[in-house]
């Protein structure tokens, strides 16, 4: 009976390897066990990729199973992915995966089929097979952390584009001619509204107005999005205030979205929303005034309830979506 | 043999009536005959409607046809259109069209299939079955006239979203709290690229310095984009200013729908465009700085070759993409 699932999330520090198990009645997954490996930035794919072989035997092997009884192979990396030759076009944390074809290598090597997908992608899947995305046509998977990115479903498919780039959302542009992003371009959506976009609203305002009570201990180059998270808790002014600037920002982006596509609900993850305060009622206000009433009305705007592990569910689902 | 059809462009000023013929062996269609009627801002819809039966009734007699040799009919009415029951959600150009049954009254009479979609939707279908969008999966057509729309064909198949209202690009935020649009927003993409912005765009340079030789003999009330690029094609500096600016905010767009979409094609099409000059340039050369290069090389910009008759050809196409 082959169902058994390997779902393997590669980021640019970690590489999580989650071993699943096919609940045919819910048509869902249980997660059973879980093993995570540094992907030290700039070791040799082929590196990793021995390393990924002898942890998913160790996990195989712990719960007395065999190869014959996987049904898949799911892998999430962040990236422009050709997810039918299974390699990484461009990825700025992997770069030396590029053009790899640790596909191939990984499917050889167990006798499984092996699937890839850039990992916001994975997560959209995620949340179609196990999250807030079940039986949705049309919606959108939207993570806010260090940078944004987002996963598209529209008309129940994944939209992958032309060249494997679809959902770059954070750099749709949000204020022409503004501040630079880390991509080169400017006034892109991350470079206002990320982690790290919070954190150089403040280290912007501290080196124009000085430091506050809360920003007095702290270097300036060390402010970081969840510590400007900290000081808005506490009532620093100033973090509230980048805090809310940073949420218009993002609700300016998600509103052209809205206009564009019309989704039915759009699913935000990542760690700038884990703390809703000063973000998510300005955020909601800023979408109300820039969206088409009609789309507005349609679209629920909700947190993803999968957490810190959409990754890993993105992962199982990747195997799930080729299944169905 | 059922193998005509008619096609019908509901739009603000016209209501355009088109008869086809099927072409089997080269999955196309012949333009045979149209006709023009007012569509009269405020008549009452059933008036009209009584009106468009009358003209196929004569269009088909004129060509000795009978309804039982029409494999459908096709409506592109602008407007959030439910395309399920037929009916119009939304339209600020036929305000008492909304919620009218027209299909059914349409399809009861002739007793044929009525198929009703928005007027860029329908667009975008034209260019799938008859122009630039043939054998693309994932391709956009953009109308930049008046006002800006768009019909987006994506994973080979139309997106109407949740509500209908999907390919609002016109009203995508470009500038934040920009110039105010029509639709009561600010900073919409087409209070800044379509022609209405561009003769705005004069206005305001006039109103601010004055005239120059060109615009000496016009009302600054009159100016209309049509005229803005007359009076570029002749040199006038305020003219080749104001058509560039445009065409950068238009370029800004068109990338935040590459980096988000990244399609393989964007077919333009609409008046603003007829004259490449001071526009085309600019345009591309914005989207090249601002779009992720591995989406804008895999996106190939593009002047429609359906050109005017693109409403005949979509009103056509809607009937084929429901017959395939």
């Amino acid at each position: 009976m082959k169902k058994w699932l390997i779902g393997i999330d590669i980021g640019g520090t970690y590489i999580r390897i989650c071993l699943g198990k096919l609940i045919q009645k819910k048509h869902g997954v249980r997660h059973v066990d879980r093993k995570i490996l540094s992907s030290r930035k700039g070791q040799e794919p082929r590196r990793s990729i021995n390393e990924i072989k002898v942890s998913v035997n160790q996990l195989l092997k712990a719960h007395q199973l065999h190869t014959k009884m996987l049904c898949g192979i799911g892998i999430a990396v962040a990236g422009a992915i050709d997810s039918e030759k299974g390699i990484i076009l461009k990825s700025p944390n992997l770069k030396k995966w590029e053009g790899f074809g640790f596909q191939k290598s990984l499917s050889r090597f167990f006798q499984v089929p092996v699937y890839v997908e850039n990992d916001a992608n994975a997560s959209a899947l995620g949340e179609k097979h196990f999250g807030l995305g079940r039986k949705k046509k049309n919606f959108l998977y939207v993570t806010v952390s260090t940078g944004i990115g987002a996963g598209l479903v529209i008309n129940g498919a994944l939209v992958r584009g032309k060249a494997g780039t679809a959902g770059e959302m954070g750099h749709m542009t949000v204020q022409p001619n503004g501040y630079s992003c880390k991509c080169g371009k400017n006034g892109c959506l991350e470079a206002y509204a990320s982690g790290t976009a919070i954190g150089n609203l403040v280290k912007r305002v501290l080196r124009k107005e000085g430091r506050s009570r809360f920003w007095k201990k702290f270097q300036r180059a060390e402010v970081t999005g969840k510590m400007v998270t900290q000081a808005s808790l506490k009532g620093d002014r100033i973090a509230i205030k980048a805090r809310k600037e940073a949420a218009e920002y993002l609700g300016i982006g998600l509103s052209s979205v809205i206009n564009l596509l019309n989704p039915e609900r759009i699913i935000l993850g990542g760690g700038v929303l884990e703390v809703p305060q000063h973000f998510w009622g300005p955020m909601i206000n800023r979408i109300r005034k820039e969206s088409w009433p009609t789309a507005f009305k349609s679209c629920q705007i909700l947190r993803s309830k999968l957490g810190k592990h959409v990754g890993d569910w993105g992962s199982f689902a990747i195997i799930l979506e080729r299944l169905s």
